[in-house]
């Protein structure tokens, strides 16, 4: 075994600082966080998530180490022969852990609980700029057929 | 008054025949649905959605006939300083009477109600062939900064 084995989990309220510099740990979201968010806006949201049967917010752990997170996102809805829809958002590995495989392994078991769950469809969106990112996921059968769009409300 | 008012709402059970003929009234949808879906599956997805606080299935009813429809979801997050994101999905008006302004009025309205609910950010997922459906957004705002992927999971 060239890997100790990866526990994937939903996560607990004291895995929330981990997670978050798991999102930090990255280029293209960093502008996202601001110096003047407190921990207790975090632990709020984490409640929230945490009390929702459609939200799942997911750890990668190794040897007790946070090394990785996504969000599931069940969302049931008329179409598609009344199923629900898995959406997945806020894939992260740790940065120096990456090229790895972890981010298959971690999706994959993303899948997995997806087609348990009995949902016809998975769906993510990715930055255009993460052009690593599309390959990986088309790698793993997704399929860019839609443009994501997004709409910035000023605070 | 060049048009009659519009009334945006939630739907009510009993409007589900008329949503999910909308839903069935495209081009590109319409391979979506099977010819033995069942009444039944349809209530029951709508119950579903109808108990869960963070979906929002919205019709716009005009004289007593629904003419429109779009489903809010508010996923809850860690990032973004915690705010709930606002994904608007299945957004249809009724073919015969597009290109009156009617999906920009209903999508100002579901904006409004995310802006009320403290959403720093509507996002949505449009298929690349639907170009005019691109300008439209783009009109309102809405970036195409991400790639929307899709796995399908067959039955």
């Amino acid at each position: 075994m060239s890997q100790p084995p990866i526990v994937f989990r939903r996560a607990r309220r004291e895995d929330v600082p981990a997670i978050v510099a798991l999102l930090e740990d990255d280029a293209i979201t960093v502008s996202r966080y601001r110096a003047d968010d407190s921990p207790a806006d975090y632990e709020q949201a984490f409640d929230a998530i945490d009390r929702d049967p459609r939200n799942w917010l997911v750890v990668a752990e190794e040897a007790g180490a946070i090394i990785g997170t996504l969000q599931i996102t069940y969302i049931p809805s008329l179409s598609r022969r009344a199923s629900e829809r898995a959406q997945i958002e806020s894939v992260r590995i740790r940065s120096d852990l990456r090229s790895r495989g972890l981010g298959r392994q971690m999706m994959e078991w993303a899948i997995e609980r997806a087609k348990e769950r009995g949902c016809r469809l998975v769906q993510l969106t990715t930055d255009k700029r993460r052009t690593d990112a599309h390959r990986f996921y088309a790698k793993m059968g997704f399929e860019s057929t839609h443009e994501g769009m997004k709409l910035r409300i000023p605070t």
